[in-house]
């Protein structure tokens, strides 16, 4: 394994070279976080479909069981039991507006990532950033569990256990365990656990930060990089249904679906589950003993159950469901927690959204009415008093202060965007399919993708390491 | 030539995205900065030696009159008539270091030029930025005439006519006309004309800004990116000089230079010159009765006439020298103007600094004592009571004020870094070459350089484009 270890080696090295001035030092992480025999178990594979340009280029680097679609290039990096998910990325030729000025795309955009180490991240390519609209990149960046790169830019970023990125463009900064930044351009920033910070073109600024202590609870990390708490808890005690389907080179398809829908054969669906029309279910999400109304989707490294989505619900990467019922068209945000502790506990009103990173954990009922935002750490009825507004009030608001959170600019311009983004997802996945072209999304797109198995060296120097390859262009 | 309008509109998109939240608009500037036909009149060139890696690669770019040496790719730029110089490029296998941590290079570093705009432009590639030494980039930049990009990251960067960026790290930055700025690593920062601002790592900080006013004799642009004042009348009224040999496959070798000296075939040697020893006369240098002492150099864009250089003094990227003695080691900074009356007017003693960006214009004679640094802006020898002072006394110092110019930290620190960086300079041009390996410079391993030309398409569509093509690895 001397290739290897002189790869976490290197990384290491940029790593720290680029972030030791924001007081991060990642070498124990790199050293302990993953057993090495680890990275010899699991295979990488890649999807074909018609509907995404074949365009892969590995060098130098150990990919186990990581899932790449779209337009890929990784070099010098770990990636691990990773998603890296290029079903957006914008072709040659389409144009893209930032603050009213248009330009064309000269090539098909690539996902580049060098001199990173990834585990359980789920990257996503929507990406906003106006400097080289033809690259995605992801560069000197350490992920680690469950953290969500979602359409930003990292050069330089350290991102705690289950934090998530979005839409935004990365220098060096480093961000807690559990927070969501969606914030533009950032730069030598360090974004506290449990903050979450949204931020839009001087239009508005909503924060919100978890109280103290309240986050050891649920997730911590060691200097090593080991996770405890019960997130950690929640996904290691289910990690075994995914074993048969990461040992079928073709896993049995899930029966029953409805028309439009997609179940990848990476999911797992357990006990009961119904899975309506243009519903979409990615992979490496985990359904159990639930109802999924036409067009709702679950995404990768979501976990729901016991739960019933009424239809056009949206579950975003990572969030946890559990005995609760979704109106028509609700939103639950990235890496959620709704924690019922028996059947429809918690109701969220049709309409409404949960704000990502958001955790609801009660040992009596929570109703989430309709038309409502609902944020941060619930674990009573009472608390929505602070954590909880209807989506009228926000629109008419511009400064708010709740409990913890607050609330700068135009809340109609908030709430439109939070709309919109949800008819985007809506739209990108699929959910309004009616049978012609443009209504196809990520379900019916995704339906006829065949995958394809990479396998490391399995001794000698080379072990845990990938062969250098290039398929398509 | 409508690829190259296309290509122009595409890289005003492209700076305009990144850069007009920082106020600036370069469309008048590309559409009438170099009328068309220009493109067509220069022939690009690259060098060949035994001592730099061969590899180019060009793509969908307008190339007219640039001159290339090491590994460089180009790619949806327009470069005319700069020098794009990658003589220091760091090599596969290289160790860089950067505050304690070393790291090795994975590849030979590359220049990567794309979506840009150079006119005139000094590229020297030593540069200095940790997100990954095996690239050196400039990315949607807009470069104006004589200024220079000196081991510079530029990512949306305008930089005005006659600025320098040196050592520093960009990102969406506008540098006014006659700025110097090394600075570390800066983002969203507008910096005035004739600011000159040297910072390192709160170590210390040099400020000089010239008084208001002063800088419209020297250099001025309007709105559409046409030049007046005296740097550009100075550069204007000897063009013609260039023209035999930028006309010429070959153009003559001056003879009669010392042992290990090296002069370049596409330099200006005017009048009666004398070059001593291991002296280096740069690409587009411009050199008139002058008598150069061993060791000396003048790098591209400089001037020099009627002067005298003792030995090992340094005229750096667009410096210009006229009616000037210089004493034994004296450092001239980038596109400082001293503009002696008559012969000798001017003295500097030796092992003096003069600042980046200084200008030196009496009409009575200035004697620079030895070991002293001068900068800002002198027009008579009382003047250097605000803008001089011995280097003794630098060293000595922590906070000074005295005229425009602003002090702070170690001023022991900010001496010795100049000291090392003119030995860099010296060892790095074969100042000190005695026949051993190790101490051979630029101006020995150019001595065999060959050159190369390349021409753009001369009618149809593609006018004034150059073939996309990839020459070596």
């Amino acid at each position: 394994m001397e290739k290897l270890e002189e790869l976490l080696t290197h990384i290491t090295s940029r790593i720290n070279i680029n972030l030791k001035p924001m007081g991060i030092d990642v070498e124990p992480i790199l050293k302990n976080a993953i057993p090495r025999e680890r990275h010899l178990l699991y295979y990488a594979f890649y999807a074909l479909t018609t509907d995404h340009p074949l365009s892969f280029r590995f060098t130098n680097s150990s990919l186990g069981g990581t899932y790449f679609l779209g337009k890929t290039l990784v070099d010098r990096s770990v990636l691990y039991k990773s998603d890296i998910r290029g079903d957006e990325l914008k072709r040659k030729g389409d144009v893209v507006e930032f603050d009213g000025i248009k330009t064309k795309l000269f090539y098909n955009e690539v996902i580049r990532i060098i001199n990173s180490y990834l585990v359980k991240t789920l990257v996503h390519n929507y990406s906003h950033n106006p400097e080289i609209p033809e690259v995605f990149k992801i560069l000197n960046t350490v992920a680690m569990h469950y953290s969500n790169i979602h359409g930003t830019t990292t050069e330089g970023v350290f991102l705690g256990p289950f934090a998530t990125v979005d839409f935004s463009y990365m220098h060096n900064c480093v961000v807690g365990e559990y927070a969501y930044v969606q914030a533009g351009d950032l730069s030598r920033q360090v974004i506290e656990p449990g903050r979450v910070w949204i931020r839009y073109n001087g239009l508005f600024e909503f924060n919100y930060i978890y109280p103290e202590g309240v986050l050891k609870k649920y997730i911590s990390m060691d200097e090593n990089g080991s996770l405890s708490g019960e997130f950690f808890d929640h996904v290691d005690e289910r990690k075994e249904d995914f074993l048969p389907i990461y040992s079928s080179i073709s896993p049995e398809p899930f029966e029953g679906k409805g028309d439009g829908a997609y179940v990848s054969p990476y999911a797992v669906l357990k006990g009961n589950c119904t899975i309506g029309d243009n519903a979409l279910v990615a992979q490496r999400a985990h359904v159990e003993d639930s109802v999924f109304g036409n067009g709702s989707n679950a995404q990768e490294n979501c976990y729901i159950m016991n739960s019933v989505y009424e239809g056009l619900d949206i579950t975003a990467h990572g969030a946890k469901v559990i005995n609760t019922r979704l109106g028509n068209k609700v939103f639950v945000g990235f890496n959620s927690f709704l924690h019922g502790k028996k059947p429809e506990h918690i109701t969220v009103g049709r309409n409404s959204i949960v704000m990502p990173h958001t955790i609801i954990d009660s040992d009596e009922p929570i109703a989430i009415p309709e038309n409502s935002m609902v944020w941060g750490h619930v674990t009573c009825q009472a608390d929505l008093a602070t954590q909880c507004m209807t989506l009228d009030a926000m629109s008419a608001a511009t400064d708010i202060t709740m409990g913890n959170m607050t609330f700068k600019g135009d809340g109609k311009a908030f709430v439109d965007a939070f709309r919109e983004r949800i008819e985007h997802i809506l739209e990108a996945n699929g959910a309004y399919y009616n049978g012609t072209e443009n209504t196809r999304g990520h379900a019916q797109k995704t339906q006829d993708a065949c995958f394809n198995i990479l396998q490391p060296f399995q001794s000698g120097p080379e072990q845990g390491m990938y062969p250098s390859m290039t398929i398509g262009d």
